[in-house]
């Protein structure tokens, strides 16, 4: 029989400490383990049993089991106990490598544990995706997907190396798509990247400095990324309103100071996370802004093709002295899984960031590039796009709706034009974190605000996109339930 | 009529500065035209003739004017003379942004010059590539990749975002043929890459902190990559002989000081780019060293499904202490466009890099997975392989008739028993670079062995895997008659 006793604990932290309680829990554990002193099989408490141990929220508890699970060091929980399952561990052999000093000497650092959490959660069965930021996959164009792989099977092409720019042919059909939308481009501004992370990463590495300044909206996607801080990069929050970025309030000096070393980072259109698109006459002085002190954009145009109504025009299409880099992706529109974006640039900038392209991936998958180009040949690419938006902005009314008759009395938002998402703001404080972890008890996964913005506490993204209307209303139905009983409890 | 009279030039290079004299030659062109002197439609000098004037060799006025053409600044060649071209290029513009502070800020270095020009010419028309490392795409498996498409088209999959560790069916299956290897490894264990090179990328950025240093083969790959420098590391060189890595001459001392902090790379199954592959002793010798060491090895098995005879035993089959991270690929097999690899590894480092992944590019393309696993799961995958070994052998047995018949009196080689390379290396100087654009010029590329090793100048890489037998020999005859005329020069 098994011998499944929990062990014995009488250590507490020490809550005046700098390092986060539930982080000194996981040392705590990681230690007992790597002294061998707790073997693989050995069971812990019951969470519950823990929290009171160690006085701490049982939240606290939850997340540092989290985190040990999140390293395959232990398994299970509730009132069955977790379990040390950590075999592979091999901290635990003698004089074995020590790996964690590997992978905590990494110059990348990790997601912030909120989304590493989440990303974990979004593959949970049964979780209502509130805040999700990709399409419906029932949204996904399975009839012509199929006519596109059949047309694709028959085609006489080879799958070997291509160049690291891209293929020539997508290439130009995209800046056939780019010259549309008023870009005064070629093929030879055209860069293909694995998404359009990718092409933040390239231009982290291959344009900047490190301790070179990024600015950005704020709530904004950046944010919630680390690829700018990882090359050593510094992300600064630009303010926004109705109208999109507070441009006015970047600092003069610190501009003055950066000059030939920063970026602007901007979603001009359906902003993530906060679905504001910015106005034509914000993008007329922003333009302005930025040509008189040489500071580059970039402008993100992920969700630039889901607007209700007419495209705005691009910054980069405005951009007289090439200082845009324009990033594109169909992510958002067609299939994230593809991974196929592209960014648009003077020639050297594309030739520089293909070089590092190069290095670091050899190019993008050639099958996913054929398909997106029979995609756009074919006409489907946007005969899709066009039934997508339709779809989008029945959601966005239903939303709307469903916000209005269950949150209109402790929250406000916006109403987006476009894209996917509705910023919603608290008009009290909310415990957001515990709203967080008893949402997905409820089996309810939410981005919380602070995500995008380390100061904004008290908002969430919500995104229309991924659930029905009817799902989507009965989870907001139930989230409201979850809040109201936390806010009495608050009280 | 256009005004084609070249520009007089009466500048000179410094022959004793530090800066290479093709820099110089650059530099100066550079700033003619970022001064406004010269204008876009601008010609230069015919190329021999700027050689008379700045007294070079005509080959470093070629460099110059490739390096400038690459970024889009000249174009055309030869008696015709060089033009200027670009009026992309912002610089011009007074007061404009100076994106050339961008591109060469980037902490990621450029690739090295000659593979630049080699990644550039690879796809010239009518070019005979002797050393290209991939497959013959005429042995593509149309037949089976129709199939292959034709089925995923009609599966009922969505192309959402998948989790960045990778699709799970596939982890599995990949799983479960590294177990046939020998691998005491999971699903959890395994990793689903952009290709090989992402997984040296991952662990570039994910486990290593800059000053570290990696010791790898040399001649080999990795010092035809930038990757690790590229994030700071140290690249340290180990001779090979006849067995692989002679891993007694790693100086013992440094190795204690990079404790904990360096990785030994090797790809110990038909090398790239000697052939050798590394006997059973000398595996069983290198685990034993290094296991001591606590010195983690990086396994690259690029090449390892293509052995004539039995695949030897991989380092990751004899890691009873979890030290090795293995890598695999279907690019050298397969279709290097898919871009899907694998990285074997201890779970941790897999949670680790996963989530690097996770923020470089969201993960790899689905469609290339789901391709994949179809092909694997089909038996398509290893029957494909059986065929390509048996071609691959008859090419190398071909490629050794035709060294032999042109080359006995003038170089060396060993003969491979898999994958794709043979290292061919003079017995007398042979002015390589020369050599280079002389072949160039009569359609023949080749990688110079200095790609590999700075050191090894006399030496190259031949692979059979790209042409024909016939074409071999055509361009290899060709070859030996194009030295043989340097050579009398060279007297």
């Amino acid at each position: 029989m098994k011998n499944n006793l929990p062990v014995q604990i009488t250590w507490h932290p020490c809550k005046q400490s700098k390092v986060p309680v539930y982080q000194q829990i996981v040392n705590f554990v990681y230690k007992k383990i790597s002294s061998g002193e707790w073997n693989a099989g050995t069971y812990l408490p019951a969470q519950r049993r823990m929290a009171e141990i160690f006085d701490v929220n049982r939240s606290t508890v939850v997340s540092a089991m989290e985190e040990l699970a999140s390293y395959g060091i232990v398994a299970g929980k509730g009132r069955m106990g977790t379990k040390i399952i950590s075999d592979t561990w091999s901290l635990m052999l003698p004089n074995a490598l020590d790996w964690e000093k590997y992978i905590n000497a990494g110059v990348f650092r990790a997601n912030k544990r909120i989304i590493r959490m989440i990303n974990r959660f979004e593959f949970a069965p049964g979780i209502a995706r509130i805040s999700t930021g990709e399409l419906d996959p029932r949204l996904f164009p399975t009839t012509m997907w199929s006519q596109v792989l059949q047309k694709v099977s028959k085609e006489n092409f080879t799958f070997n190396y291509l160049e690291a720019l891209g293929a020539p042919c997508l290439r130009r059909v995209i800046a056939a798509r780019m010259q549309k939308r008023g870009m005064r481009v070629s093929a030879a501004n055209i860069l293909v990247t694995s998404g359009a992370l990718q092409g933040l990463q390239l231009i982290s590495v291959g344009l900047l400095k490190s301790n070179s300044v990024v600015y950005a909206e704020t709530p904004g996607y950046l944010q919630s990324l680390r690829v700018f801080q990882s090359a050593g990069m510094k992300l600064r929050g630009v303010s926004m309103d109705k109208r999109g970025i507070e441009f006015w309030k970047l600092p003069a000096n610190d501009i003055m100071k950066q000059k030939n070393k920063a970026f602007l980072y901007t979603i001009p259109t359906n902003h993530n996370p906060t679905g504001v698109t910015m106005s034509l006459s914000r993008r007329r002085e922003l333009m302005e802004f930025c040509n008189k002190r040489q500071l580059p954009i970039i402008e993100d145009g992920a969700y630039e093709e889901l607007c209700f109504n007419n495209i705005p025009q691009s910054l980069k299409s405005m951009d007289e002295n090439n200082i845009v880099i324009y990033l594109g992706t169909v992510s958002k529109t067609l299939a994230p899984g593809l991974r196929v974006g592209w960014l648009v640039a003077p020639e050297p900038i594309v030739q520089r960031l293909g070089d590092v392209k190069m290095q670091m991936d050899y190019g993008t998958s050639s099958v996913s590039q054929l398909i997106l180009l029979e995609f756009l040949n074919s006409g489907f690419y946007d005969e899709h796009i066009k039934e997508v938006k339709q779809e989008l902005l029945i959601r966005r009314d239903n939303a709307i709706a469903v916000l209005k008759k269950y949150c209109a009395d402790i929250a406000s938002w916006n109403v987006p034009d476009g894209g996917f998402y509705i910023w919603m703001t608290f008009k009290n404080n909310i415990p957001i974190e515990k709203l967080f972890f008893a949402a997905l008890q409820r089996k309810i996964l939410f981005n919380p605000g602070k995500i995008y913005d380390l100061m904004s506490n008290n908002s969430l993204r919500v995104s229309y996109s991924y659930l029905s209307c009817r799902e989507f209303a009965e989870a907001m139905k139930k989230f409201s339930e979850i809040i109201a009983e936390l806010s009495i409890q608050h009280k």
